[in-house]
C-alpha cells in the first residue's frame, strides 16, 4: 500500500488517552446501581453472568498473563475503526508482551470459518488513523444459525482465544451479546465484548454518547453542504436537495443542519410523529420555494435523510404491502392487490419511483428503501406541485446524495482519539472478564483526560421488538428525539433559516493548527 | 455573515507574494520576444495597442495618481476568487492610498447596468481567503451587442474608470479583450485587463500554466475519491462509477486519476483522436469488470469527464442533428428524420437517456449535454453488456457526480497565493497601461518568492472559430494534450492500475501543518 503525504504524516499521530486506560493494568470496576434488565431478556440469557453497569476506576495492580483475542469489524465503514483496533492491540501489549491479537477476515463470516491473520506492529503500520476498515475487511454475515454458532464456538477453542471484540452497529451488539451467552454456554473462556460503531448515530443510550465515525462523516458531509452553500450564494440560482446516508434515524441530517443552517431539513422522526404525508411535505417545500422566491431568492438548500421514505405513514403502508404482495406475483397484479390507500398512493409517484418500488429487492425481498432516489421523488413532485399553482417562482433544482463519501473517510482527531480509547477499553474489558458488555466512554465534550470508561452489559439495551414475525432480542435503534435539546434547538432556528442565508461554511477537517479547529465535537454529545 | 471557526482562522492566512509584485511602484516591463498575432485577429482589434509578451522586472519607482478600478465575476465559481479582488485592493492602495475600487455586482450585467458596490477593508474582512464569489456575485451574460458595448463606455466613463479587471475562463477573456478595443476607440482611458479563472483547467497556454481555482477544486474531488476508494477496498463489492465536473476537457479527470490512481479514466480527447464509438468505451468498461471479478475483485473505480458526451463521434453527430431538428419539430418527428446512424446511435440508448436527448434543451435549443447522466448511461450499458456476455461477474454499480461540491470551496494555500498575486498583477496592468492584456504568472511550480508575472496580449490568444455560423475570435480552449508528459505518465501506468488496487487517499484539504500538506501544487502545472 502506498499511503500519501497526508496519510503519512497522519500516521505520526499520538491519539490523546485516558490516563484511566492507559493504566490498564490497575483497573477496579465501581457498581452504577442496577442495570435495569428485562427478566424477558434475561430468561434469553442464562448462561451470561449478571453484572450492573460499572465505572472503571484506578485499582491495585494486577499480573496478567498473555492473552489471545480476536477481533472482527462487522457492518458498514465508519472512520475511526483501525484506531480500535490499534488501542486494543497496544493494550493487550501493556497487559502483557507476549498477548496476541488475530484479525477475523471480512465481517463475522470471518468467525464462523477461522479466517484471521495475525495483527502485528508492521502490520498496523499503514493503517494507524487512517479510515476504512481495509486492514481486515468487513461483512454483514449475521451469527445466528446454530451451525453458525457452534462453528464460531470451535473457532474460539481451536484459536484459544481468551476474548473476541466485535466492532459493529446495533445488530452486531445483539450478536455479541449472543455469543457471549453461546460460549458461556459451551464452558468456553473467550470473552465477547462490544464497540459502539456506526456513522449513523443510532447507536446511542444514557451511557453511550456517540458511536463512533459519526463525527467524522458528518463533519465530510457539512464541509461538502458548506461549500455547496457558497455555490449557491454567489450562482444564486439553483435550490440543492441533499440526500444524507444514514439507515433509519435523523442524526447525520440534524447534525448537519445545526453546523450548516441550511434553508430546510426534514426529520423523519418528525414527520412520522406528526403523521405527516408525502403530498404536506411535498406543499411545505412548494411553499419554502415560493416564499423565497418572492423576495428574489431562486435559490436554497433542502436536506434530506435517506431512511425518510419509511416515516412517510401512507409510503411505509405502501412499502410494507408491496413487500408481502411481490413475493408471490409480479409487479401488475401487485398493484392491483394493493389498498385503495395505497393503491392512490402508489399511482400519485412518478413513474421511475415506481418502477424503483416494484424493482429493487433485497435478497429477503424486501423494497431496497435505501436506493429509492427520494431527492429525485421530491423535486419531480415539488416542480408539478409549482407548475400546479401557476407559480412564477423560477426553480432550478439539483440532487446529490452524499454517503460513501463520508463512511471511510480520514477520522478526525475526535475519532481518531474516541477509537483508540474504545480499542484499550475493549482489551480492558476482556482481561476483567466483562463477557456480553459494551464500551462505552461518558464525558467525551471534555478532554481526552478526563473521559469516563464503563462496561454496559448489552442485555440492559436489549428490548424484545417483532421481526420476520418472531419477538428477537435486539437494541432499539435510537432516534432522534423531538423533545431533545439538539431538535430544539433546530426548531427554534428553522424559521429564520428558511427565510434567510444563514448558511455556515464548516470546511475540510483539519488535522493540524489551533486546537479551535482540530478538536472539534460533534453536537450529537450535548443529547 | 457568520464565519465558522475554521474561515474565522483562515481569514487570518496572509498570502505568500512575488517580492516583483509587492513593489508595485517600481515595475518595469521587458519584452519577451514578438506576440505572434494572426493578422486577421489583429484587424479585428485596430485600437488596441501592440505589445509583445512582457516580464515584469524591478525597474525605477514610480509615483501614481489615485487610481479608480472596477472588478467584475464572469462566469461560474471557482476558489480564490476574493483573493483576487483583495491582491487588487491592496496593490492599488499601495500605489496611491486615494485609489478606489468598485465591485460590478452580478456579473458583466453589473457593468452594463452600472450596478456596483465599494470594496473596502471592511467589506473584504469576511471574503480573505474564502471560497465563492459572493461579495459581489457573478453572472453569465456575454457584453455582446452595440447596446451592451455602448453602456459599459457609458458605465466607465460615469463612474470615472481607470480600468477594469475581468476574472473569467476563456470567453470572458476575449470579451476583455473586445472591451478594451471598445474603449480604445471610444477615447476612454479605461483600461481593460484579465484574470485568468476556470476550474475546468482549460485556459491554459504557454504563459498561464493554470488558471486560478483548478487546484482546490481538484483537491476537494480528489478527496472524496479517495474516500471513497478507501471504502471500496473495505466493502469489497460495489464499482463507482464518478462523473466530474468540466464541461469541455478532461483536465480535471486526468489530475484526479493521477493524484487517485483509480481503475480507469476515460479522457475524452483521446476518445476523440482514437474515434471510438460509444459501444467500444462500454466493451472497454465491461472487460475491466469481468477482468477484475476473474482475480476476485468484485469492485473498482472509474472516472468519467463530464464532457465526453460531446466527444464520442457518433454522439456528437446525433446530438448536432437534434439541435438542429428539434428546433423544428416535435420529438418523434425528429427522430424519424434522423440520418441512419444517428436514429441506430439514439436507438441503441437506454430510454431515460433518449428522454433527456430530447428534454433538456438550453435557452438556444441545444441540448443541455452537462445534464445528461453520462456515468448512469455508461451503468445501464455495461449491465446490459453483461448481461449479453452472460458474464458470472457480480456487478454492483453506484453513480455519484462531483462538480459544485468543488468550485466555491475554501482555497487552498496555493490557490489563496495564486489569486491574491493575480490580483496585484492586475493592478500592475491597468498602472502601467496594459490594457487588453491577461495577467500571467509564471513559475507556479516554485515558492511564490521566485514567480515571474508577465503581460499576455490576449490577441495573442485569440484565433477565429465558427460559431453559430459565424467566424469568431475566441481564445481556444486547452484540451489534455495526448501528447504531453501528464497523459503520458498517466498513460504508462494505467494498465496496472486497472488490474491493481493502487488507490491513492489523498484526504482533505489541509490548510494548516507541515508544508509537504499544506502547499501542494497541482500536476497540471508540468505541462
Amino acid at each position: 500500500m502506498i499511503l500519501s503525504t497526508l496519510q503519512k504524516e497522519r500516521a505520526a499521530y499520538q491519539p490523546k488517552c485516558s490516563p484511566l486506560l492507559e493504566a490498564i493494568d490497575s483497573l477496579a470496576f465501581d457498581p452504577i446501581g442496577d442495570a435495569a434488565i428485562d427478566p424477558k431478556i434475561e430468561a434469553l440469557f442464562p448462561k451470561t453472568e449478571r453484572r450492573p453497569i460499572e465505572k472503571l476506576t484506578r485499582g491495585a495492580k494486577h499480573s496478567f498473563e498473555p492473552l489471545r483475542v480476536g477481533v472482527v469489524f462487522s457492518g458498514g465503514q465508519a472512520p475511526g475503526g483501525h484506531n480500535v483496533i490499534w488501542g486494543l492491540f497496544d493494550a493487550l501489549k501493556k497487559l502483557n508482551t507476549h498477548s496476541e491479537l488475530l484479525g477475523f477476515l471480512d465481517g463475522p463470516s470471518g468467525i464462523c470459518e477461522n479466517k484471521t491473520m495475525p495483527i502485528t506492529e508492521e502490520a498496523l503500520a499503514d493503517f494507524r488513523n487512517q479510515g476504512g476498515f481495509d486492514l481486515i475487511g468487513s461483512g454483514r454475515t449475521k451469527i445466528e444459525t446454530p451451525e453458525q454458532f457452534a462453528a464460531s464456538a470451535r473457532t474460539a477453542r481451536d484459536l484459544d482465544l481468551d476474548g473476541i471484540v466485535v466492532i459493529g452497529g446495533d445488530d452486531s451488539n445483539t450478536n455479541a451479546a449472543l455469543l457471549a451467552e453461546h460460549f458461556a454456554k459451551e464452558g468456553l473462556k473467550t470473552r465477547v465484548v462490544g464497540v459502539p460503531k456506526t456513522i449513523d448515530g443510532d447507536l446511542k443510550t444514557a451511557d453511550i454518547e456517540a458511536s463512533f465515525g459519526f463525527h467524522t462523516a458528518c463533519s465530510v458531509y457539512c464541509e461538502l453542504i458548506g461549500n455547496i452553500a457558497k455555490d449557491v450564494l454567489s450562482a444564486k440560482k439553483y435550490t440543492h436537495f441533499i440526500k444524507l446516508m444514514g439507515r433509519s434515524a435523523s442524526h447525520i441530517a440534524l447534525e448537519c443542519a445545526l453546523h450548516t443552517q441550511p434553508n430546510m431539513t426534514l426529520i423523519s422522526e418528525e414527520i412520522a410523529e406528526k403523521n405527516k404525508s408525502l403530498r404536506q411535505i411535498v406543499e411545505e417545500i412548494t411553499d419554502l420555494v415560493e416564499s423565497r422566491a418572492s423576495q428574489g431568492k431562486n435559490y436554497g438548500i433542502v436536506l434530506i435523510p435517506e431512511g425518510i421514505i419509511e416515516f412517510i405513514p401512507e409510503m411505509k403502508t405502501l412499502i410494507s404491502e408491496l413487500n408481502t404482495l411481490l413475493a408471490g406475483h409480479g409487479g401488475p397484479e401487485a398493484i392491483s392487490r394493493l389498498t385503495s390507500e395505497s393503491k392512490s398512493c402508489f399511482s400519485s409517484l412518478p413513474t421511475s419511483i415506481q418502477q424503483q418500488l416494484l424493482l429493487d429487492r433485497d435478497p429477503h425481498g424486501n423494497v431496497k428503501v435505501a436506493q429509492i432516489e427520494s431527492e429525485k421523488l421530491i423535486i419531480e413532485m415539488v416542480t408539478e406541485e409549482l407548475k400546479k399553482r401557476g407559480s412564477k417562482a423560477k426553480f432550478s433544482p439539483l440532487a446529490h446524495y452524499f454517503g460513501y463519501e463520508g463512511r471511510a473517510a480520514l477520522p478526525t482527531n475526535f475519532d481518531a482519539d474516541y477509537c483508540y480509547n474504545l480499542g484499550m477499553l475493549s482489551a480492558a474489558l476482556i482481561a476483567y472478564n466483562k463477557s456480553g458488555s459494551i464500551c462505552a466512554i461518558k464525558n467525551l465534550s471534555q478532554p481526552a483526560s478526563t473521559w469516563e470508561p464503563y462496561s454496559v452489559p448489552i442485555t440492559s439495551l436489549l428490548h424484545l421488538e417483532m421481526r420476520k414475525g418472531k419477538e428477537k432480542a435486539v437494541i432499539e435503534k435510537a432516534l432522534v428525539k423531538l423533545q431533545g435539546p439538539l431538535f430544539k434547538r433546530f426548531s427554534e432556528h428553522r424559521a429564520k433559516f428558511a427565510r434567510g442565508d444563514c448558511y455556515l461554511i464548516p470546511g475540510p477537517i483539519q488535522l493540524f493548527g489551533p486546537p479551535e479547529i482540530t478538536d472539534q465535537r460533534p453536537y450529537i454529545l450535548e443529547g
